[in-house]
């Protein structure tokens, strides 16, 4: 029954009624998408574009997968929603699916409507389970735009919204390649950052530290997967001072460094984890918090302060059923780690060899960045972080004439297509991504 | 695809991986939904129950409307979910629909997850447009459960989310029945809660206070209807003191006080207007704000600092279209108008007359608060605010048993039923709450 406008009349009502996210409202000329599938979408030109930004890093599982469309279809037609305090039948099912998933004793799920809320009630929790008043998040890190949670957040996009009483402090976690400490290997980035951590911990006050909120892999930020033993060591010190380790998996969740979650596959337990996006590949919006005993028995029988209407909601569950049922019959999650291992991996390096401007290349599964450098010696970037540039500017530009949507922060290029993605497809895409660093190679040759 | 489960399988897996809001979790029996349609719902056991909750006063187009579930199954198949940044028909259609129907110059579309983040979004553009720190908000209100927007909330749940740095000072509104104003008549209490804001804000000092935020009607709350003038004098101070009047229509919005807006209906126009559930009566998560010229202008060529993955969702936004398009089309809001003036209203006195223990009833369209005390004269409630009591937990069960979803909040019944519900349907709530009265009447007479 939904109509369909035509892409011109699309863009005009657009313009004329809708409010943009982190936008400079006049200045935006928002790109009409009129179809998706797959690795692929369509402009309102009737361009084909390969998604190498899958929409946010959120189509884990691609566009229009057919199971998780006609499970949403299906769900529809049976019961669309119910108030969050009744039992359904894809609600639980989707705890289930979820929490068996989840590292550890990580068992019980609380729903949400996306990232920004997961982190936000997570982040309740553990002040009311320690009695603590503090969260130490990462400088280079998101988590989400509710007020609380971009306070939470480590990069620029804070600024405007920092009102310095969220009670939140920033720490450097490890970043080889601009690094804070100094650091010249792997090892001795991940020694410097633990210590580094451990003297905030020590000089903040360990009583007033409720916990410890990181990204699993910091993801807009830049795609820094933590050195072997980081995660590690982060619980081990939660663990020495009584703080709860926070990990939000919104965008690293479901597949996107090739495993259900990273900090399972690093044989790191959380306290709490966060999730959006990959859940059900933003079909239909839904978040959560995994929780585990602790957490548990603190709201077993004193009232959890917090809720929402849509919590649980079926037809969002009905999808993430559908989606984890569909990665694990169809291998998605193993098709991604292979994917990193054996195209884009590879092939980011060679492109890395070929082209001066690119800084450094680092990732896994189909999360990996781009560091666009204007000087390989000084590592200066082609944009300050958290604005653009000219070169930015025209690689992005580069990119969609060529037939790609890339996903674009700073001074990076992010190359982050659905865990979906076949070899041709990522073939494809660094073939383009090869042009594109032409490109931005002569520019910054010309300065 | 989506697969069914039976209700002892669901329960069972809700209480073993389900974390609910607001609840101490071992405490509570989840009631298992397994269909719904119209204005009623079925339990796991196979009985039929009347919605007069709508499900957190949500389903205002009732159960599994067919042009709303159709519009679901179409756009999960067309294109399920496009990245903010783009634009998308549904998106534009959606924000258009509701800019149309919106107060005055209100024309563009913010859109969200829910009635917290928008309620949050709103006040952050107010602060910004104004460059001021505070938000007024009413005692007696509930605006959300994220950080900032559970401290603008006025009911018992923010207590323990209280971090004294939200910047919200709360203010008294108007409330005859219970008048902090000591206030006989709607007059005298409109013209005293108007005076108490007028001296809140000087006493805060006006150049501190970026907004006044309110429901247009507080809803869990208690539905305390504003007397005639009481919107219309807080517009008139936020002009005269320069501060943004946000109207949150989460729950008024879209028909359920008879008007697609209840600050419309009344003639008052917002700076921002928030919403949520009735846009397509939570079928797919969405919430939004609208905003007019004022604050499109100050974002037009500065960022907006806020955004999120979800935001205008394809499937939501048809949702919302196919809602808005059969609401009009059926005559839904004229519906809920007339079953308030012709049977609710009519009904619920004629239960007030007969039932010692109803101290008010008072309401519009489907928007009906029956306030039970256990003296009329003293108007002492039968429960305290925020908690329960044997009384309303047997008036619960009594409903339920005799085949009725109530909402219960308090010492309050709330009849919120669909916007959709017929004559013979809001008849038969009326019955059963006769029942359940007099349930209510004897346990108070025992005392």
């Amino acid at each position: 029954m939904s109509t369909e406008y035509d892409p011109a009349r699309t863009y005009e009502l657009d313009r004329r009624h809708v409010f943009h996210s982190w936008s400079a409202q006049a200045e935006i000329s928002p790109m009409v998408v009129t179809r998706a599938e797959g690795s692929y979408l369509w402009d309102g030109d009737g361009n084909r574009l390969l998604d190498f930004s899958s929409q946010l890093v959120n189509t884990n599982i691609g566009h229009q997968h057919p199971a998780v469309v006609e499970a949403i279809a299906t769900q529809a037609r049976r019961l669309a929603t119910v108030a969050p305090q009744h039992a359904n039948d894809q609600r639980s099912e989707a705890a289930r699916l979820i929490a068996e998933r989840a590292p550890g004793d990580l068992d019980r799920v609380f729903f949400t409507n996306g990232g920004a809320d997961a982190d936000e009630h997570a982040a309740r929790m553990a002040r009311l389970v320690t009695g603590r008043p503090k969260i130490l998040t990462r400088y280079r890190s998101y988590h989400g735009g509710t007020q609380q949670a971009i306070n939470f957040t480590g990069d620029p996009r804070r600024f405007a919204n920092d009102d310095g009483k969220s009670g939140t402090v920033h720490f450097f976690g490890p970043y080889l390649y601009r690094s804070a400490f100094y650091a010249t290997t792997e090892e001795e980035e991940c020694a410097r950052a633990l210590a580094h951590l451990e003297q905030v911990i020590e000089l903040e006050g360990p009583a007033t530290l409720a916990g410890i909120l990181l990204e699993a892999v910091p993801g807009t930020a830049g795609i820094m997967i933590p050195p072997p033993g980081y995660l590690a060591g982060v619980r081990e010190l939660c663990d020495r001072y009584g703080i709860m380790l926070i990990a939000d998996e919104v965008m690293t969740g479901f597949g996107r460094t090739g495993a259900w979650f990273h900090t399972a596959a690093e044989g790191v337990v959380p306290d709490l984890l966060t999730f959006a996006k990959g859940v059900n590949s933003g079909y239909v919006p839904m978040g959560g918090v995994v929780l585990g005993p602790r957490v548990y028995e603190h709201f077993a029988h004193r009232p959890y302060p917090g809720g929402l209407t849509y919590s649980g909601h079926p037809l969002a569950a009905a999808a993430a059923v559908a989606s984890i049922n569909a990665m694990e019959s169809e291998g998605i999650v193993a098709n991604a780690l292979r994917i990193g291992e054996q195209v884009l991996g590879p092939g980011l390096a060679a492109l890395r060899r070929r082209h001066p401007s690119v800084g450094e290349v680092r990732g896994k599964g189909v999360f990996w960045a781009i560091e666009l450098v204007a000087d390989r010696e000084t590592r200066e970037p082609v944009a300050p972080t958290g604005g653009s540039s000219p070169v930015m500017a025209a690689a992005t530009a580069e990119a969609k004439r060529l037939g790609m949507l890339p996903f674009v922060n700073s001074n990076r290029i992010h190359a982050v297509p659905p865990c979906t993605v076949s070899d041709a497809e990522a073939k494809e895409g660094l073939e383009i991504l090869d042009r594109v660093l032409d490109r931005v190679d002569a520019l910054v040759a010309e300065g």
